[in-house]
């Protein structure tokens, strides 16, 4: 194993959160490889680049030689929201579960070592469980530290009720540690709560408590809201090539030096190499072909890299899209504009009526992708290349109204 | 069976509340036995009057023809306090748990038909429930509602820890009743908020809801405190006639008119002919002869009660404890007053070191029972006879200060 300094490095590179780091070091003094939990919903995996975040970082810990586990909480999800809040998610039979674990693996095993894996499901060790375990279990955890929890905390304020069984999934959560005896689990922010419960129910249990460490979330394409299915501002993993170089070679120059923290896998000196050679004149699109062509390669073989720039440049060359478009700019004192009225504020169609029969003649297409929803939100910080037809083009950027 | 407006008069017979009685006319209406439950605690069972309030209510209903259900809830007793937070609740085995129940039988039969009751145990269906189970139980409600109980209330404001399985306990209970398809559900008044739970979680399987009928908790011997074991102002079920008979023979006459109401079952007009006689001029004592009479004879056995009474007179004839005693009043400020200090105040004793030893070599005795222990502590409200030796004699009322 490395150094633990240089783990460190390595383990701190784009991660939000270490608690608490001095037990991290402590840990990676006993030299074993460290058990890496990371947990994951049952319910139909497709995921985008912001997804990979967490699992980049479960691919340093193995590159570094600890032992990743991939847990997909099915225990739960066979469960469904019973309380009937969300009809999102409905109970998930064993075939449901074994079908989104299979798609898992073919995503995952782009980023992981199918070899050394632990892939694992929480029913292994709730399934056998009565009732009275459920009860033993919840008798570990304070009605007052849950209500900890800000999103709890806030429904409880304001009078929006909480089924007590939300209360059971963070324990549920936590006992996965204590089942597969976790060193360290890793989540997003938005989970540290539930990580920093399984140390508690660690403990309850006599084991030493998980070192949690948070990844952030990873901006969308727009460079301000996270990247979100609903934002429409992401990445897919399974995105065709020229349309995942595409999307990628539209984040602004900013964007990029974060999406190369947190998504590639070059040396951390490497990458401040290359932003020695942007300040020194060097062309940041450039940069972005390469941050570009490491993420086609990983998700679609090597090679497919150079064939997507290929094309990319291609299809600059060819002029279906000029490359130097015209700029319109639409402000919005609104978070979201719809579709077809930033149509008529960028100049590109002369009425929101005529926008929408473009939009159902299927003529409208934002960043080569074609539009089919009239009722299309588009979240302020977009900056997209938006065209009807061939001819109207141009690269139109929405912004807050403040901003002008 | 009845008329239903005969019904109500027996089933309102000293109940606190009927949530809501328009339900219950609406369900006697049908005319089929109702299902009655009233839930049991595993742990060793050694009942007193003040228990017996709720199974005489158990009674009545058996003698207006319905099903009773006597409702052990051993399975949460199995898992006991996981929290320990009460050190008096050890997980209870499954030889506990028979034992437990034979001596609640042997109890409960002194007042319920052995032919007619269901005994049931709650781990019949909750045993072969799995933790997903727990889970979807627990969905069936909300923090917010469980928050509303008082106790719990109290404690969240006053930052005392509740666990999260205490949540769980109340629906357990109340999925109970899903199981029993209970029509009613019989308890103390501290039980209201659970009873009410039982409603919620009919409603949330299907079922109607059941009525929920509250019984008054029995003042003790004093007259002014709940009857329980830790204030020693109970009478046992299994205490010896005797005692038991002399119990009751201390009360005073306005406490013996509430015990005829929630103890005989004596029809309530008899209970007001008696009323209507002493207001002429009977003897209060001779009422509370019959009273105690009636109450030996249930847990005794027939016969035994004018035996007891016989013993009781020939005492007093006898001269062991003179029928017109000298009476010594104790003021306190304090809920309570040591033993010893009350010896004093009544003029029993010259100093509290001679009340001591009096006390340690068994010579004193409240009530006819020796007080072995030295720091017993007298609670305001207490009248008892209080002797040291054969000579010193007096009855003693231990009154708060204000009262002065």
């Amino acid at each position: 194993m490395q150094p633990i300094s240089e783990q460190l490095v390595e383990i701190r590179r784009g991660t939000d959160e270490i608690i608490p780091e001095a037990e991290l070091i402590e840990r990676l003094e006993h030299g074993r490889p460290l058990r890496i939990k990371a947990g994951f919903d049952p319910t139909a995996p497709d995921l985008h680049l912001g997804h990979t975040v967490l699992i980049n970082k479960m691919h340093q810990f193995q590159e570094l030689g600890h032992q990743v586990i991939f847990l997909i909480g099915d225990f739960t999800g066979m469960i469904g929201d019973p309380s009937g809040k969300t009809t999102t998610r409905p109970p998930l039979t064993r075939d449901d579960i074994e079908e989104n674990a299979a798609t898992y693996k073919e995503q995952i095993f782009k980023i992981l070592d199918p070899e050394t894996t632990e892939i694992r499901f929480n029913s292994e060790w709730f399934l056998s469980r009565g009732a009275d375990f459920m009860i033993e279990l919840a008798s570990r955890h304070t009605v007052a530290r849950m209500l900890e929890r800000d999103d709890f905390r806030q429904r409880y304020k304001n009078e929006q009720s909480i089924s007590i069984h939300e209360f059971l999934y963070p324990l549920v959560q936590g006992y996965d540690s204590v089942a597969l005896e976790c060193d360290v689990e890793l989540g997003g922010t938005d989970q540290k709560f539930n990580l920093l419960v399984g140390r508690q129910i660690q403990e309850a249990y006599g084991q030493p408590p998980q070192v949690v460490l948070t990844t952030p979330l990873l901006e969308g394409l727009d460079g301000v809201q996270k990247m979100s299915k609903t934002l429409d501002n992401y990445v897919g993993i399974t995105d065709p090539p020229d349309e995942m170089f595409g999307k990628l070679m539209s984040v602004s120059d900013d964007l990029m030096w974060r999406y190369f923290e947190l998504l590639s896998f070059r040396p951390l000196a490497d990458i401040e190499n290359l932003e020695h050679e942007v300040v020194d004149g060097k062309n940041p699109r450039d940069c972005k072909f390469d941050l570009a062509l490491e993420i086609v390669d990983r998700f679609h073989g090597a090679g497919a890299g150079e064939k997507a720039r290929a094309a990319f440049i291609d299809r600059y060359q060819k002029g279906d899209i000029p490359e130097n478009l015209e700029l319109a700019t639409v402000t919005s004192a609104e978070p979201t504009l719809g579709v077809a009225y930033v149509l008529v504020q960028a100049g590109l169609s002369a009425s929101t009526s005529e926008a929408i029969r473009k939009i159902s003649e299927g003529a409208v297409r934002i960043d080569e992708q074609k539009v089919t929803d009239r009722n299309l939100m588009i979240p302020v910080g977009t900056t997209a290349v938006v065209q009807i037809g061939k001819r109207r083009i141009k690269k139109v950027e929405v912004k807050p109204e403040a901003a002008e």
